[in-house]
């Protein structure tokens, strides 16, 4: 599944219309089919490649098994002055966090916080997409997630009652990109245990281990293990609490409850997030803050490096240089992709996606 | 540094009463004085003793270059319904953080959500005592502290431009003791690294590494090397995250301004924490959330256990049950460090550590 030079690539513009149009003909509102296509387009323009467009058959097989409510009532369920409970009413989840995410800028403009949690909502592609939103409007945002299968057993264990439940957050600099974490608090994220399993290719030492406790490196033989946590048992800890927080406190499923997404096309989800906004006005000068965080990033980048290291990088970076290399070239897809796409265009009978250089649809 | 059971003993109230005394005589206001020996003596209580008595000589021996203001005007600089920044005006960090656990329980009965930040703070104790304060309101806490001193180098670098900065979170169960996560984001925490040190023991790879990139095993040659974080480049994030939340927004160092205060007993670390609490029952009946959370802590301890592992155990339950021990049994104090304490109490003119199991101080 992975692109290279010679992959075909698209334009960001024409995967979004093509995701748009699949879900607009799978019975989705036209400003909710955009809205969730330009999300996925979006990960896929940052290279976040595991949570773009390679979902949509996943999230197709869902629709048509009813396991996703294409036309939710997604409404606040409590409600104080800093907080609220979204119910997603199984909608997709980029519609749910998405509302989310304006509920707690809106209470953070407010109150200078705003947390929001969801309930009943379902996988929302990349969990940097959340936090950065806050960053137009000068705020930070923090965004947990409990993960849609689990991979993870507590540490010293072999039941996997966690999953890969990941952290963001987004801070706005001045003149500098921003600073994006996205992480799993697994030491590798599945979809890359799948990617070398299709590539085949072995997992290096640390990512899994087997029943036995001893490493697993044949990907092929991923199901039969588990995923290793971070740090040991503090990744297990991050886990635990991420869960706690996007699951347990919202009224979504956590530990046994969660179901497994990729095995299972009907079942609620009930997927729980949550996003902690803080506005920057509220703690001081925003212009100052942006100036504090220039001068810290400039301090890390140009700091001494290990023998062999060619850059420091802030979490990010790397993501806003593909960002920005693809808006000019354009988003490069594995051939394998495109054909997936194809076969699910030709069975929805829409237009196949727009290759860059064609004349138009073929 | 380490106790043993040939240790000698203490009570906590004895501990507790020992560190006030120390405290008052050195300027400390009555009050001030007792709520930050408490702390100290709850810390060694659960065994967290790199961060209780085992800090007094250090605390003591800032406070008496100036280094400490001990009749601080600790008071709030900016505030909006559900957040603060508290100035400390450089007191002891107990009483600063503290003043802000307070504020941010208030804050989250009124508005569901309080975040208050710190600046012109101090040294703390350990994370877990301020995220396990909201507990007994029903609340969870999370807390982020800039560490005092900068052991960590960005990821592919050699300059330590970042400190241990540590995460907390306590979260209320029904029957079960709540779960608490209190750790640093590198594999370990310094102080480790110098008891290992003291003892003559090698550290364990993975912990640090030297100029060269090598693992750096040798305790005794801690300062040519670096802390590793959890996860390579993810605990780098985390770092960063924690440094950006409980420093940089709120006014406080970061990044080059930390002090590195085991070195420097006089300049104003302008240390920055940050605590963020929920209130349950905005999101839901805190009985339900305790019971999921109960089910949830029996479904983790009771799961399957890989070869060789004798219990699975949950964040926070081991501290648990020193706690509970040493409300018995009393607290085991290494000899040398009792050594320390009888020295400072001389110094100070008080009668010494009163140890268990004699009439009285000696």
């Amino acid at each position: 599944m992975t692109a290279t030079s010679a992959s075909p690539r698209v334009t960001f513009e024409a995967l979004r219309d093509f995701i748009r149009a699949a879900f607009v003909i799978q019975g989705l509102p036209e400003s909710d089919a955009g809205q969730v296509a330009t999300l996925m387009a979006e990960a896929d323009l940052q290279g976040s490649d595991g949570h773009g467009v390679i979902r949509l058959p996943q999230y197709s097989r869902r629709i048509q098994a009813g396991g996703i409510n294409v036309r939710p009532d997604i409404r606040v369920v409590r409600e104080k002055a800093a907080m609220a409970v979204i119910d997603g009413d199984n909608g997709m989840g980029h519609l749910v966090v998405s509302r989310a995410v304006d509920l707690a800028i809106a209470k953070a403009r407010e109150c200078g916080v705003g947390w929001v949690s969801t309930r009943y909502s379902n996988h929302a592609g990349p969990a940097s997409l959340y936090a950065r939103k806050p960053l137009e409007h000068q705020m930070l945002g923090l965004y947990f997630a409990v993960g849609n299968a689990n991979h993870l057993p507590p540490w010293g264990g072999m039941e996997m009652l966690l999953s890969t439940n990941p952290i963001a957050a987004a801070f706005p600099a001045g003149d500098e990109p921003p600073v994006v974490l996205d992480m799993a608090t697994t030491v590798a994220a599945y979809g890359k245990v799948k990617a070398r399993a299709k590539r085949g290719e072995p997992l290096p030492v640390g990512w899994m281990i087997d029943r036995e406790g001893k490493p697993l490196t044949d990907a092929t033989r991923a199901g039969e293990g588990f995923l290793l946590p971070i740090g040991e048992h503090k990744g297990y800890g991050l886990a635990l609490m991420v869960g706690l927080l996007a699951g347990t406190l919202g009224g979504a499923a956590m530990g046994r409850d969660v179901i497994d997404f990729n095995a299972d096309h009907v079942s609620v989800t009930n997927t729980g997030q949550a996003i902690l906004v803080l506005d920057l006005a509220a703690f001081g000068d925003p212009a100052a803050f942006g100036e504090a965080l220039d001068a810290l990033i400039r301090d890390i980048r140009g700091s001494a490096r290990l023998p062999g290291v060619e850059r420091i990088w802030l979490p990010g970076e790397q993501s806003h240089l593909k960002r920005e290399a693809a808006r000019k070239a354009g988003i490069a897809l594995a051939p394998s992709l495109v054909s997936e796409l194809d076969q699910l265009a030709d069975s929805l009978r829409l237009p196949r996606l727009a290759r860059l250089g064609e004349a138009g649809p073929v």
